[in-house]
């Protein structure tokens, strides 16, 4: 078992600006086990493309994983091209009818009939649990028309239903028949850099590691807000293997330094919740332009109600008077996107909470609203933490509004863990 | 020319979480010339991957877009593999090598000799000029091994560079090659029922469909917190096509009702930000549980700086009280996540802002802070609008903390929606 594809099945994803989560999801847990993602496919609901894009994927790798497709209704085809090019017929499982059902009357409701269809099972198939949602997944272990042995894999689309279903796929009969090679990764996250700073400084450390036994593959990454630096490296024995990628990583961070937020994997919500919570500092924010994601994006985190305070979402003058007591001359002399106001916000939020740690954004997310003076992009971030003087700046951010709102609050969270680590080291 | 397929080059796509605008773009663009794209696949940085890719697609379709792998370095391989497997010998371009010279020249910088690559043209194929890059495109129109006339399109990857490129193919060579058949589509955006339910009440509708001339093509597809279905149909005529869709968009709203929020495309925070335009009304929220969400998906449409006032998040009890004027004794007898709670942190938000609309939602998102009487996925939602008696009503979500989150916002908007629309019908 060396190599996978992964065939996402739904005409809706052909054109779908959605973020796929599920491939670097199953990517990264199918090259733990030491098989690599070569393919991925995207396949509309027809039943003759699907099995064509099937068979070709079968012909030539070891392990097909189909997402999507499950559900109860007519165009859920996945279930049934399966069978026919596997040549494996199906029946209904009872057991699966008896969950659905109770699954629906936990909720006071009765199981469409529609929903029968989510039970057949190809012949010889391992039927794996959903525990979030009615479409149970399957594991298929089969030999293909004499071409070997291929496991095939269905799982439904939706990634919470999908992940810990996969989770366990590879906790189990798919750990059992995987090689003793595994790939191991690790990443580091910069924020408020570019990718060819990042690339000056970080390509002359893993060109190196190219010629090494074995060699470590690094993947340089511009991903929203962060610059993400991707280090893997195959072996079968995982002390040796993760002794290598923390030597690999201190290397990297000689030369990256600071702008290094993360080296675990561990999100900027995530980091500077775990920083909050080691101090036992609350926070509170004051938003403008950002309109509550740099709140929202702290309380994504679970347990962040023990650290996350409060926030005022303020659009208007009078509201930036009202709830923050910013001084409406304030406002008239500098305008609202402004430094002293960004400061005024972050006093006002921190004088009606009592948080310790407090931030003020106010700025032009566009696409209206900007100047010459102040063009859209402009943000002006201000932050409060205990024991040092207010800290303020206007940055200038490129994009589309979703952009110039997600960087601001990047840039907010990471200025705060910068304040917050000032005698240590950035992480 | 009925068909195409996308075959996306670079093995960093396949690990990605970064959203793919390509396949949206290209999907319409194909489909505005009766085109549909039945299959995209991503491919990484291997030769005999892609040749196999490649020439599956010729197969069975008329159509293929290769985007990415036209770079200078070693690893962009798309040009070498679609000469070798379309059995077109390569020549190098004069005109593009001084192209490329030129744009190199502008910048003060002298081209490497890696570039020369780009300047590599098949046989017979159109060059495709790049305005904001080095890597031009190309338009082949040939026989293939036997099987008929084909298309293949090579862009660069970077969407800024493809679109304007792309854009003048479907202008040009494309569209002179394309039938006069169109694809014409609309979507219906349901929130607060199941899918089974949406499928139970529409399938008996759209069943019919599917024998008339021309068929209307239907899909159904579970969103986050919404439940969309998807018409599409094909025609030589403009005007006809859209009467066909528009009645059958009629037929399923005799169905599927007031669930139906949008018919248009436009999603929910667009729908409720222009009700409230319309009716001149502002908006303001106290959040607890959606930790700013609501107020921040309101403030991702472009322009809601008119109704947006302001929010107010507030976690603890004494943040409730301090900036919402929850009394204490109300939080003490009730909890934070009661009806009460609710519509007094609506009213509360509502006298401190003078918003025409205020909204109050409190609830346990999880995955801790459940109690066997108020479990996770509890949320309370309270809203207020002009001439209305105050509504308030308890809701059980499903799902883990970022979909509980999401999906109170969702009910939150919708109920005001439906509050807005009371005396008419509900879009």
């Amino acid at each position: 078992m060396r190599s996978a594809e992964v065939i996402a099945v739904g005409s809706e994803l052909l054109g779908s600006t959605r973020t796929d989560t599920n491939s670097l999801f199953l990517s990264e847990r199918l090259s733990a086990l030491g098989i690599d993602l070569r393919i991925k496919s995207v396949v509309g609901d027809e039943r003759a493309d699907l099995a064509t894009v099937l068979r070709q994927a079968l012909e030539r790798t070891d392990v097909v994983v189909l997402t999507g497709g499950l559900g109860p209704t007519d165009d859920d085809l996945t279930r049934d091209v399966v069978s026919e090019v596997m040549e494996l017929p199906m029946s209904e499982d009872p057991a699966i009818v008896e969950k659905i059902r109770a699954r629906f009357e936990r909720r006071g409701l009765t199981m469409p009939e529609v929903n029968r269809r989510q039970a057949m099972v190809p012949r010889g198939a391992i039927v794996l649990d959903n525990p979030n949602g009615t479409a149970p997944g399957l594991f298929i272990d089969h030999q293909w028309q004499g071409r070997g042995r291929r496991i095939v894999i269905l799982l439904p689309g939706p990634p919470r239903e999908l992940q810990p279903m996969f989770d366990g796929v590879c906790a189990g009969p798919l750990r059992e028949r995987a090689g003793t090679e595994r790939t191991y990764r690790t990443s580091l996250f910069i924020t408020g850099r570019g990718e060819s700073h990042v690339e000056q400084k970080a390509q002359p450390v893993y060109s190196r590691w190219r010629d090494r036994t074995p060699p470590i593959a690094t993947t340089i990454l511009a991903a929203m807000g962060q610059i993400e630096l991707h280090l893997s490296v195959r072996d079968t024995d995982e002390a040796r293997a993760k002794a290598t990628l923390a030597r690999a990583k201190e290397e990297l961070l000689a030369v990256v330094g600071d702008d290094v937020y993360s080296t675990d994997g561990r999100v900027m919500e995530e980091i500077l919740g775990d920083l909050l919570k080691e101090r036992g500092y609350t926070i509170a924010a004051a938003e403008s332009c950002t309109g509550g994601l740099f709140t929202s994006r702290l309380t994504d985190v679970p347990g962040s109600s023990t650290y996350v305070r409060a926030s005022v979402v303020a659009y208007a003058y009078e509201d930036k008077t009202a709830l923050l007591g910013v001084p409406t001359e304030m406002l008239n002399a500098h305008g609202a996107v402004s430094e002293p106001v960004a400061v005024a916000m972050a006093e006002g939020i921190r004088a009606r909470t009592g948080a310790d740690v407090t931030i003020g954004i106010t700025g032009i997310a566009g696409p209206g609203g900007g100047t010459p003076d102040k063009p859209v992009g402009t943000v002006v971030i201000a932050a409060i933490v205990p024991g040092q003087p207010a800290y303020v700046r206007t940055y200038t951010f490129l994009g589309g509004r979703a952009m110039v709102k997600f960087q601001a609050t990047q840039a907010a969270m990471d200025r705060v863990r910068r304040m917050l680590t000032l005698t240590q080291r950035g992480f």
